[in-house]
């Protein structure tokens, strides 16, 4: 038993038939355009990852190799053009939909996640230009980040400035020129040093000598690893973690010793610029999720094909088929969760891709580890053997649910913030086109609705105590009721839509229910 | 916050009062071996875990080299006499209640797992030799077993026969003297080569020449590395695996290239002997699945104490309560499950112990997986590197679902074999004592006892869809009632006890509702 639709298919079904991207692509063209992604996915990049995770990233003398394949792997992501996907055209991109850029951010995590962090992070650093820097800025520094001459890197966090950013304490002085010498240490700086781009752009979070302490007095600097006369900038690794997966993808410590920078936007608004940028970085998180699903489902459908135990391959005994039917089920949730929500950036719908945001990332990234996670339970003991690859599927989607924001930081969003500003109209409105899309969620949406409007009502602690809880129950009725609705359009996902009211919905009422006990989790904190 | 109960206090509390060990030995005197079990392992055993996962097993020429601490560690433990605790008196053992193992193979996996397996496989042997060997063999072979002077192996797994081991190749050639000479290749041998033990004892399935073909045509053999006459036996190590996790543990791939060996046991009945032992050794495997929630919990709530956002320690941030809290109650749960089914054993309470058996093996490990999951989120981006150690038990405790019989097979077990052989009436026994603990648990209990008549009356096909479901559903119900009778009779368990009742038993009421739904998994196989 294998998948009845391909990666692919299901990615281009979504973007042009589920939640269709605006704009004037026609359908064949979406779909063309998917395909020769995968196909650079594919051919280029997927052959190295195993190779690429054994080798890992290293360090020397202040400098980091990274695997010798992701070289060559690097120059054709630059040449093909694809960073450049969804930049603006004023500076070199092809201003196509941002949609498009998370089917590639899915096919290319899918391929090797490592990999897909260096231009996942320079994308960041275009986006976070395009709306802050100064035109005179832009026309300076996003050439070369858009075309992947240059890398960007993203210097938030500090040892002691972890989920907590106001407690960062780098310092920027002017230099009276206009310019800024940073003095700091930031930590867990991906690509932060590399082998792989011309240059390194870092955006730094530093507090000026006249700011305010916390979150008011924190502003942002572009400060490049080579400087324009082709001296080094004081900028240096330190080295590099020795982490649980992605291990070619070096995690930076980085010392800035009077490095010179440009501060971009105003004075003291660093840390808003960061968190404006922070919807498109968190959803790409989400998408690696989808992508650790996607990948784990890959190996188990392929390994569970071939298996033969008890005179029948593993895939037809029922509860392997459980396994991968729940791979697949969550990971085409995921996936259509997470390209709605990229279609509402294009869309411009701010208040739905808000309340999604939090969302996807946190319940995109617990079902990936989960999906990696079963995908190994699938292998049996072949599953524990690193030259399979499903170990390193769980390894690598593990971070996922920390970086970019704790799940526990997503869930807190999700309740406080996003359910706060409306009042949770927003949430209901989700919750009613769900009831709509197919009768099996009503009374899961009930319990959602019900949950939704006593986390309005919490106090800041109960509601923290309950996010969590409460965001799995919205990702499991949402992705359930996007998996209806494609069922609705396609007969091909009507099996696993059935598969996913019986066995995975229940899942939203126990959620429900955990999520109306703050006082359970408040009660061992007295 | 921090636990109102240590884990030796926990264990103590099991063995004394939540389900008093049988026999002699008065309530102090459980404490004070708890206690002496907690220092050796502490002491002896734990410094060297990080250091030993790094360095793993290496494998050259045919030998094994284990972490050199493991040497001087693996002698105290021989010294001390720990290897003879539950064995009988007549080779040299203490013949203390196996339920102490159980307690020593807790807070020895606490310490260090992958060290952990030596003793374990060699236990694991001591058992079959002791219930299937003659007595001329016991005599000779037990010994230096129970010493520890030798170290037992498994030797089952072949490339074509995991799961499904009537499919097992490796020949047994009489000599014509009383003895065999093997022929074959094994894999996945923990500890099959070694340089902690003086020698190594390897258990063996093979056929015989008349042997019928399938699982009643298998003989047990006894096979050492080092034969009487101080000669090398010809079975030799082929390499040994690059894992996940459990990195100084040598997994090895075992050639038998006539290697002399005795029979144990029957001829052709080697499957039963080897069945005959596995409720102890999944009980081990189970217990496994405890000891990585107890290190993933000690290290979480260490970090989480210490590691201030916000003004607070992380701990009293209400979202970490609710991941230390879960991690918590779901291992309490496990080590009141898993020592009640090593009580059981003690008591012979065979009915019991064999339902037990594959709800402790699956589920404590199931938990065991998620409870090293929460602990690397809890550390947020801390968590993914390895100095920490949150990784490691993330790692090393991935293999548990799968080794000793996957907790699929786990599942299947409990609901054909266990439930079919008197019709769930002993599991309803089960549930009726759950209902009496705690009125919250009427509910649960309720869906349990219908979830049990439908798989008493299911087809196979539909049991196996349903299995792992049904069994994580006892779970929870089983694992909540032990923990409301610890309440009962310990005021410190009451606020964990009411957490689990709120938060997390509404799982079972999802997992029991998945379990009505069999069809869903079928209709994907048609």
């Amino acid at each position: 038993m294998s998948s009845p639709t391909t990666q692919t298919e299901d990615i281009a079904f979504a973007l042009t038939r589920l939640c269709p991207v605006p704009g004037e692509l026609a359908p064949e063209e979406v779909g063309a355009l998917v395909e020769e992604i995968a196909r650079f996915c594919r051919e280029v990049v997927a052959p190295h990852r195993l190779e690429a995770d054994r080798q890992g990233a290293t360090f020397r003398d202040g400098a980091v190799q990274c695997p010798p394949a992701y070289r060559a792997a690097y120059s054709a992501w630059r040449e093909g053009g694809w960073q450049s996907l969804c930049a603006g055209a004023a500076h070199g991109g092809q201003e196509l939909p941002f949609a498009l850029w998370a089917a590639l951010k899915e096919l290319l995590a899918t391929a090797d996640m490592a990999f897909s962090l260096c231009p996942t992070l320079t994308a960041g650093a275009v986006e976070c230009l395009e709306r802050f820097a100064s035109e005179e800025q832009a026309s300076r520094l996003l050439p070369p980040l858009v075309s992947g001459a240059w890398n960007g890197t993203m210097n938030l966090t500090e040892p002691q400035a972890g989920s907590d950013l106001g407690a960062i304490r780098t310092r920027a002085e002017p230099l009276g020129d206009g310019r800024y010498a940073l003095h700091g240490q930031k930590i867990f700086i991906t690509y932060g040093e590399n082998d792989l781009a011309e240059n390194t752009l870092h955006l730094v979070l530093a507090r000026l000598p006249d700011a305010s302490p916390g979150s008011r007095g924190i502003s942002l600097f572009a400060c490049p690893k080579i400087l324009p006369d082709g001296s080094r900038n004081p900028v240096r690794c330190g080295g590099i973690e020795h982490k649980l997966g992605i291990h070619a993808s070096p995690t930076c410590t980085m010392y800035f010793e009077g490095a010179v920078g440009e501060m971009i936007g105003e004075a003291h608004r660093g840390l808003p610029a960061m968190f404006a940028m922070m919807n498109n970085a968190r959803l790409q998180v989400g998408i690696e999720g989808v992508a650790a699903g996607a990948r784990a489902l890959e190996l188990a459908e392929a390994y569970a094909a071939g298996r033969e135990q008890g005179g029948r391959p593993i895939a037809r005994h029922p509860d392997v088929a459980r396994m991968l039917a729940e791979m697949r089920a969550t990971t085409l949730m995921g996936r259509f969760l997470a390209l709605e929500a990229a279609v509402c950036a294009d869309r411009g719908d701010e208040q739905r891709l808000a309340l999604l945001t939090p969302i996807v990332k946190a319940w995109c990234t617990d079902r990936g580890v989960e999906a990696a996670n079963l995908g190994v339970q699938v292998h049996g003991g072949m599953g524990f053997i690193e030259e399979m690859g499903a170990a390193q599927v769980l390894r690598d989607s593990r971070i996922a649910p920390i970086y970019e924001g704790t799940n526990g930081i997503q869930a807190l969003d999700l309740v406080s913030r996003k359910l706060g500003r409306d009042q949770g109209a927003g949430m209901r409105e989700l919750i009613a086109e769900a009831r709509e899309a197919d009768a099996r969620l009503v009374p899961a949406a009930g319990e959602l609705e019900r949950a939704t409007s006593r986390m309005c009502t919490a106090s800041p602690e109960e509601a923290s105590a309950s996010a969590a809880a409460y965001l799995e129950a919205a990702g499991w009725v949402l992705g359930s009721a996007r998996l209806a609705r494609a069922a609705a359009l396609d007969a091909r996902y009507a099996p696993l839509a059935d598969f996913a009211m019986a066995r995975l919905l229940p899942r939203a009422l126990a959620r429900c229910e955990e999520a109306a006990a703050p006082e359970a989790v408040l009660a061992l904190l007295v």
